[in-house]
């Protein structure tokens, strides 16, 4: 280690964050950055970019919930620091099309349609195909790797990565402020399927400009080493289809069009033809061989109706639920619940997809649902057949071999991914002070080639719960645990609404509590009880009412079963 | 591939399974085998044999409940097949002290308190320890490898197994039926840190005596390979103390005796004096050192208190929490809610330990909150600093290689777990039709030589939650999973028990569903309304008004929100 990563660590520790107040005025020729998404957890990418009063913001992506989230469909970023400045958005830059960079572009058009979109062809068509469904077709603009363009004060260059989806980019940004790069998300596989390798020469070439500020995806930065070329996958696909007796279910991210390819090359090299299944990837591949990004040769790819008339040996079903979503294909075929499809003793299963943490329980129980049914089921703690999309370390040292940035800020990371970002930028030869540590929302000015962390803005989760966005909050959230965890007991009383006295009730139901017939027998006589002494009290206030019931069950409840469910006194007045 | 998997895959298959009635009347001469848990799940470990109208139980242990047993803090095996028999249980052999061995033995004892507990010194130990916070008093008999004890018709021997506890037994199980091998959970690391290697020579002895049912642990049967030595990690955690400038915080499982003396001959290699943190690492840690199982040289374990007086550079704190246990010291400590432990900048913390599948999510959220703290914290993920304690694919295979079981029946794993080790029986030469895919409350009988599934008695989950046992089920746990979802509505109007006429209410409240104020409003009007148009229709009976509550909130959420909140209909007679 060549310098104590504490000089980084400081700045964003828990204790001295309350002290970052909001933002200061930007300075004369300084740029500003704020993070909106994807700083402290891993998805709704989003970077603001201010320079001489006008905004560019680089993806806009969602965010997917995990067990702290209960109900909640997506999280978006939180716009509110943008909301009132949408006129002075130049542009949207989209890196490329997964949904954690533009999943929430429809929400954020939603509040003004007409801001630009740019991006890659494939990004912009997956984006598009969003939009549709919600009827809106948005501005765009078509970039290619190698391109400049101009949007308002800021000058875009785009440069080719490697990602887990084609045609992603890399942008650099320049202004008088100076010239950043941002990766977006990226690995550098020296051998992809397209050929289209990340234009490391290209970075070089920013390098030897100068880099101001490099914001680099930081995933995996945890990891050491290199990440195994995605062709690799090939080989070990052909090898369970030379294996495979009977039918063989592959499972994949929808958008992975390179591990798609290698699954029909398989297919066709076994003589067995391949069904598509899961609208997001029936839509997807269809862009992709209308892109050339996906080469199908002659009939290989059959309806599902054919392929249920063809022998099973002869088929391959390409399917969306690699990550345990029960109401996939592949969800719905685990547990006996598709309509078409129904898995057999002799089934081969291939999970060819990342396992994104959270998802374990899902994707582990869709296994056993499968493996339960007779089918042979291979994933990737088994056999090589998944390849990460992004950089572990090694890659991004070479990264920032060769761009030498004067400042370093980790992105697209939660804490643990930032900060062993920051230790690489560290044993790189970087000085500690101009790596940034920061979290969403963090206002980062880049001011006389320094970046700097000067101030903080809100930044929540906004979260989409069916048609409604932002009604659910952290402390619903903390009622939906509860009421997860324990369930709750309601307890009803009527009072007569001049004298106070209880004329009807108490009656309790209780939901997720216990299912002890009993219960109502046993606490109804002590808030019985509650409610005659405060009566000889003389207490007729409803609220007080509601608090004597609340406190004797939660009481009984403690003393009886040691549990925690909500308790919901209702008082009603007639 | 020698033979195909179908040939054993073709019982269990969801379809036959119904066909599975209760068993038939135990054939002389015959043993049965009830795996009451741990087919199906990894945890509950419990299977009873029965011969000649007398019982012996191996393992009794809990299961750590997951995502889908919101609020439940233990599974425990349903007791219910042989509750009426617990008179004929001539013993409960325990093979190991981890908690899904021993767990449920103080369940079981409530029932009938003076079962025998068979076991090695170190597995006594911590089941008495536990059945004495419940001030229980086992009858315990101490068995040691090599040694031979009669229990009524069950002739046992048990033989030395390594595992990531010490003191673990497999024990061989003889009747007139034939002799069966009950590995329990093991590994064989052939340079253990004790020297105690699983008894591979003994299990050649029996294998040349014949072996009519091996029961063997599943756990890592789809991994290929070998487990690497558990010395390994020795060197691992040195470099990383050389490394550390700051204090050290390593967490492990309480009972990883052999973990924890690396950490302690760390520390002394370093300089550095360790604290026990946690109830449980204190406890265990004591007994294992009493046992001999823990050299502790001189005064290099201290005090919680006199470690916070240390220099920080001069501790190791040894803790409980590597699985994210949001109450555990290390949970606390990520949070900043340890009493004595503040994480710091230049703090280094270890997780070395396993992440058992189900708590990704929470213990990435204990590594980043440590993370945020400015701690460097490294686990399993990004350095070697665990070792897996079950045997991998080329472990078993030796193991079936050596033993040569007329019949096997995987144990201990999920679905996925058992059919990789029925996979690896059939290519190690076993016949299929010789290997039992079995699940839970699934009846093998060994008649003849001959190991076959005969029936199945009831098997349910029984969960602990508090003080109860037994009174969650499964239809309280889909209610507590739709109110942690989406909450509930609760609607209550007050209505004349003679007349039926609304005298009060309606009001709404809720929790869980949405922070939107204008809820009321917006809902009440419609259930008046309908309340009106039903009693001009005449309708006066309670239940179907709450019907009526029922559906017209259940239609104005479904239209305005598209959620599924629970909706609690109350009419209250006055």
């Amino acid at each position: 280690m060549t310098a104590p990563l504490e000089a980084v660590a400081a700045a964003p520790i828990r204790a001295s964050r309350a002290d970052l107040g909001p933002p200061p005025p930007l300075a004369q020729q300084a740029l500003r950055v704020i993070p909106l998404g994807g700083l402290g957890a891993i998805g709704r990418n989003m970077t603001v970019f201010e320079y001489d009063g006008r905004l560019l913001i680089v993806d806009c992506g969602v965010l997917f919930p995990d067990t702290e989230q209960p109900g909640v469909d997506l999280i978006l970023p939180d716009f509110a620091p943008i909301l009132d400045r949408l006129d002075d958005v130049e542009a949207i830059v989209l890196t490329h099309g997964h949904e954690d960079h533009i999943g929430a572009v429809p929400y954020l058009l939603a509040h003004k349609p007409d801001i630009p979109l740019v991006g890659s062809q494939f990004t912009l068509a997956l984006v598009e195909a969003k939009l549709a469904e919600r009827r809106l077709e948005p501005y765009t603009l078509t970039v290619t790797a190698g391109q400049r363009e101009r949007m308002g004060p800021f000058e875009c260059e785009f440069f080719a990565v490697n990602h887990s989806i084609p045609d992603a980019l890399a942008v650099a940004i320049r202004t008088e402020a100076g010239l950043v790069l941002h990766t977006g998300d990226f690995k550098m596989d020296q051998l992809p399927l397209d050929g289209r390798i990340t234009d490391l020469a290209g970075f070089a070439r920013l390098g030897s400009e100068g880099v101001d500020l490099l914001l680099s995806d930081s995933t995996n930065a945890e990891f050491p080493g290199f990440v195994t070329s995605e062709r690799e996958i090939g080989p070990v696909l052909d090898a369970i289809f030379a294996k495979a007796q009977g039918r063989i279910i592959v499972a994949s991210f929808a958008s992975h069009v390179h591990r798609v390819q290698q699954v029909l090359d398989s297919a066709q090299e076994h003589g067995r033809k391949v069904a598509l299944v899961g609208r997001s990837m029936v839509r997807n591949m269809g862009i992709a061989r209308d892109l050339g990004l996906l080469r199908i040769p002659g009939d290989l790819v059959i309806s599902m109706d054919t392929a249920t008339e063809l022998p099973a040996n002869e088929v391959v079903l390409m399917s969306t639920g690699s990550q345990g979503e029960p109401m996939s294909a592949l969800g719905r075929m685990a547990t006996g619940d598709h309509r078409h499809i129904t898995i057999e003793a002799g089934d081969t299963v291939v999970l060819a997809s990342s396992l994104v943490p959270g998802n374990e329980t899902a994707v582990y129980r869709v296994i056993n649902g499968l493996a339960r049914s007779g089918a042979t089921v291979i994933h990737k703690d088994v056999a090589k057949v998944h390849v990460s999309g992004h950089a572990p370390a090694g890659e991004l040292l070479y990264l920032l071999n060769v761009v030498r940035p004067r400042n370093l800020l980790p992105v697209h990371g939660e804490w643990r991914h930032l900060r062993a970002h920051a230790q690489l930028g560290v044993e790189s030869g970087l000085d500690p002070r101009r790596i940034i540590l920061a979290e969403d929302g963090d206002v980062v000015d880049l001011h006389q080639g320094e970046a700097a962390l000067v101030g903080h803005v809100k930044s929540r989760y906004v979260y989409v719960d069916g048609l409604a966005v932002g009604d659910v909050g952290e402390s619903l959230l903390t009622e939906r645990r509860i009421l997860g965890d324990g369930g709750f007991i309601s307890a009803t009383v009527v009072v007569d609404s001049v004298t106070g006295k209880v004329v009807g009730g108490p009656t309790v139901s209780g939901k997720g509590f216990s299912e002890d017939p009993a219960i109502s027998d046993a606490v109804l006589p002590l808030i019985t009880e509650a409610l005659n002494r405060a009566a000889e009290d003389g207490v007729t206030d409803p609220h007080q009412l509601q608090q004597i019931v609340r406190r004797t069950v939660g009481r009984w409840v403690n003393e009886t079963y040691r549990r925690r469910p909500m308790i919901i006194p209702i008082v009603v007045e007639v």
